[in-house]
């Protein structure tokens, strides 16, 4: 099977698989005990917490570790916004749903939401932030590499735009730290959330990056853990194991991205020289580097997928995240794509796992099975397809 | 090292570790995804939900799934009151703070909640519950077992109580689950809070049994996981491990209940037998067959847990949730202790990878250290300790 759907999730790597080990069986202490178990149990989260802070540059007081991404992203919404009810937020309208549900629940709570537009290839109306944000803005959130098509938004112009106008500005981070550089401190991000499981970790892990001086309400109460910001005993093995990903991530960034980038390219090359009718989304240079992302006209992504894992290919339409609710995807929307164009799309992340082999082999089974369905397309006639 | 904090933490059994252990590396798919390895983290999840559910004789679509008990608890107590803003929630003065501090906020937040007294064996006061329950509550929550004392609350009575006044009924079984029968349908509970790390499990996982037909406001917004209950990509390997000490744990639980209490006794006897000035705290019968709970007169309980780490015993002055901010127990002083009583106080909590000769040994070392402290006690004259 060759797995093409790494921005949904990625396997643990032995290493930090190994760096677990050690604390299901035998270092499995509470790290509130005072005893030995408890303090050996501290000690790794301090040493895990250090490395997930270096992965982005920041201090390890800066890091808030949380259940996930998910988690990371309705803290720092909700931990800004409950402190501003009825002030207004700005983020986009390709956001991850982990940031657009929240969003809707302080709508309705009070809070105005401005919904940034995007280009035809997903980046953020710069003009329209500029226009929009003002005293009575509390928070700007716009994430740095979208998870569907992989387009990278511009960071530091809006980190920049937001320090002018002293609004606090997040960035939910999932599917580019690890993966690109990111420095918080270089690129003035006040809040920015981050994930293990996309990044040769364990799933069920993240981080909320909060800067130093920033304040937010806590969101999950008890007893009292992360400084009060983040109840209930941590998870020390996947904290652990995070922590091990975020440094295998930061010693080998670039080597990782020239991989990466290197099959992603192959694998674009390859399918727009020898399939036809097939488009490519998302920006072309400012993109997540292990992102590809296709419209294949007169065929149903759904049925691709189907057909491409018959044939031994994992792949997505879009956001792992959503895809079981068959929504038409909200950001080929907001990009402007036409009904047609969004129900041919596909998803394909490369990760580190796969091999140029895989991806030819990978093009080879998609012109199989490209071909068969626009055989049967209701769409034939009209893009002339053979049968 | 003896350890005997099992109720701030388990270590994770050799079944549970070998039934996660192919969902690092190998079964690592997104269970949002429709492919392969989607499908079979999917079918990972089922299976583990279903054992998960056996446990309290629940449905398995009545288990949602989150990160741990105190995420179980935000999310019962938010999920219903945040649809009944300004109603009664009826709560118990030794809950955790799991429970405590998400009671702290919807106060601020215009709820009206009532503290349920306990006589000196930590046992809520029945006739206090009957007089406060009215139509303008909407919840009571009181905890299964106590986390510091090991007393188990009448908790069939409650249900029946609730169930009479049309109120829903939740119980945080954080400390009860897995190690004493529940059967949620013979009890007539609404809603419970169960814990994955407490019974042998992976940390960072748990469970909120929602009864069939009880609607709740998700707490964590995104994806749409858990039918929208509880966004976030699923934390497959911890979920299995979960499942596997849920079915582990029912399987074996009256020869655990068997093999505990015997350990526990005998620390108990021992040493309210070789020891002075001790006295013995909670219920006797309706009692967690882990906890043992004592007051050393004389002693302060943070020195003899230093001593007893020292001298190679893992201990606790109570829930290790909150042991570093040296605040008096709530529990204690709910239950009517003096300060003297409270600062002399000692949780041990037996497990299942206890030997009766590491009771015996701890008994040993507990009257070397506890003699050694009240040589040098302020209290040794009032009470007589030789030096």
């Amino acid at each position: 099977m060759i797995y093409l759907d790494n921005a949904a999730s990625t396997p643990v790597r032995d290493d930090v698989l190994q760096e677990m080990m050690p604390y299901f069986k035998e270092n499995y202490g509470n790290p509130s005990s005072i005893h030995r178990f408890g303090r050996i149990a501290t000690k790794a989260i301090e040493t895990a917490r250090k490395r997930i802070a270096e992965l982005i540059n920041a201090q390890p007081s800066e890091i808030l570790l949380t259940s996930g991404g998910t988690e990371s992203n309705n803290t720092a919404l909700y931990g800004i916004m409950h402190q501003n009810k009825t002030k207004q937020l700005i983020t986009s309208s390709v956001e991850h749903d982990a940031i657009l549900e929240p969003c809707k629940r302080l709508e309705k709570e009070g809070c105005n939401v401005t919904y940034l537009p995007v280009d035809n290839y997903g980046t953020v109306d710069i003009d329209k932030l500029n226009s929009s944000i003002s005293k009575e803005t509390a928070l700007v959130s716009v994430m740095y590499g979208n998870n569907e098509v992989g387009t990278i938004q511009p960071i530091k112009e809006i980190a920049r735009i937001c320090k002018e106008n002293n609004v606090l500005f997040h960035s939910d981070a999932v599917q580019a730290a690890g993966k690109i550089p990111i420095d918080v401190k270089d690129l003035g991000i006040d809040m920015l959330s981050i994930s293990s499981h996309k990044i040769n970790g364990p799933k069920g892990i993240g981080a909320l990056y909060i800067k130093n001086g920033v304040k937010i309400d806590p969101f999950i109460l008890g007893g009292g853990q992360e400084n009060g910001l983040r109840s209930g005993t941590e998870n020390v093995t996947n904290i652990v194991g995070f922590g091990k990903a975020c440094q295998l991530a930061k010693e080998n960034l670039q080597q990782n991205i020239t991989y990466m980038t290197g099959l992603r390219d192959h694998l674009i090359e390859r399918t727009l020289g020898e399939l036809s009718h097939v488009s490519f989304n998302g920006h072309k240079e400012n993109r997540l580097p292990n992102n590809a992302h296709f419209t294949f006209l007169g065929v149903s992504g759904e049925d691709l997928i189907i057909k491409l894992d018959e044939n031994g290919v994992a792949a997505s339409t879009g956001s792992a995240c959503s895809v079981k609710t068959q929504k038409a995807s909200h950001v080929l929307l907001a990009m402007g794509f036409s009904h047609e164009q969004i129900t041919g799309s596909l998803r394909l992340t490369v990760g580190l796992t796969n091999t140029m082999e895989e991806i030819d082999k990978t093009v080879e089974i998609l012109k199989t099975v490209v071909a068969e369905l626009r055989g049967v397309s209701p769409f034939k006639t009209k893009y002339g397809f053979a049968s």
